[in-house]
């Protein structure tokens, strides 16, 4: 049957890639993907042949994936991260409907939440939320109520998409509303361009992070009640009794 | 600088390792971990020194692993998919404090929410909480209150450690907590052994959940208010304005 592959490729390609993703790169005919994406990956799978599409053009990527996938190849869709999280692994399956013929498979990939988590130390070892601040698809009356919610509930919490040119401030009113929960001094955590070049990471406070501007390459951690900077590392404890 | 490497070897080890995991295990003098963790790398690397403790015996295996960095061995700690994630990233880093001589990385790992969801579909594609249903560390009051208020603001939510023999009614409880908010017919999904012999799946309504009994192999997917079932695929869209 023909397939279309759905890989996450890491937050950076190259070595937190994982030996399936490789795998299936190498023995695939196409490549599919953002063209910054594809840009990852051109030099080591050189033989490909690849196809890409500016952002927000997600649909007519699947589109294609799925058509080049009719005509008897085999083709990997790339994602940063992993597919499944914010990634095109949902809509492959939604544009699928109109390719019964094409089968789809999802590969895993290091996604922004564990890499950034491994950059800063053990921010996510207990129970956390995962929020995206970009009102582009949902409503921001939503977006305030999970964070809320999250909050509340005393969730490790961490964000993707923090910030862009049009939602320079959402930062600064998402913390705002954790700060009605949370401590002012809780421990957060902000890294920038995961596992790429130029990658940096800061630990500093809630009510830092409220003045701080960040860009859409950045992903913020957020503690919990038990968060605690340990020699310049941010540590979530396993739990309450803890040894 | 002595090292220890707090490494996540994903789902099932093999295929679903990173690169970077794969290259950390090959250079390390001793691999550290849980025997059942060990058992799946031992052949791979079969020119190491291997360490194991048995389980709740965690503390003893961060003292292991820093004892053996510091007579200057590298040193690698293995973890079930990611060691960032209900991992021993964050014990290694407290009980690190009393070997200052010693670095500690983490490399992290496709864990069970990312590894599961590939295997269910694209569960995962919006803001999801992840909560662990083990109150061994965690009071039981303090689980609830995150069940609820993460089923409240619509995550998808995604249980580690559902059940066990101790707690063979916690995932009813469970769903009876997220039944508050959420409908009955919401799509869930479970995924036992991800990555590794005997994978299956399933995917049913929250109700049916509320009376299925699970394992402590298996993980479980509860779908927010938009979740759907497409061609016995679990699928959550990006958002409400969906294309």
């Amino acid at each position: 049957m023909n397939k279309v592959y759905v890989v996450g490729i890491g937050p950076g390609a190259g070595k937190q890639m994982t030996a399936e993703a490789q795998e299936i790169l190498a023995l695939c005919d196409t490549i599919v993907g953002y063209t910054v994406y594809v840009d990852l990956v051109k030099e080591q799978f050189s033989d490909k042949l690849f196809l890409t599409t500016p952002m927000k053009r997600e649909v007519e990527r699947c589109r294609m994936a799925l058509e080049e996938a009719k005509t008897g190849k085999d083709v990997a869709m790339i994602c940063s991260g992993d597919a499944g999280v914010y990634g095109m692994a949902g809509l492959m399956y939604e544009t699928g409907v109109d390719f019964p013929e094409v089968e789809i498979e999802i590969v895993p990939g290091i996604t922004a939440a564990m890499g950034g988590a491994a950059v800063l130390g053990a921010p996510l070892i207990h129970d956390f939320a995962v929020i995206s601040l970009s009102d582009l698809l949902t409503p921001w009356e939503k977006i305030e109520k999970r964070l809320k919610a999250a909050a509340m509930a005393d969730f490790v919490i961490c964000l993707y998409n923090p910030s862009s040119r049009k939602r320079h401030d959402y930062l600064k009113r998402a913390c705002e509303y954790m700060l009605e929960y949370k401590r002012e001094d809780t421990v957060c955590g902000i890294v920038r361009n995961i596992g790429r070049e130029g990658e940096t990471s800061e630990i500093l406070t809630l009510k830092e992070l409220k003045d701080t501007q960040v860009d859409m390459f950045t992903t913020v951690f957020v503690g919990n009640d038990e968060t605690k900077e340990l020699n310049g590392r941010m540590v979530t404890p396993r739990g309450y009794r803890n040894v």
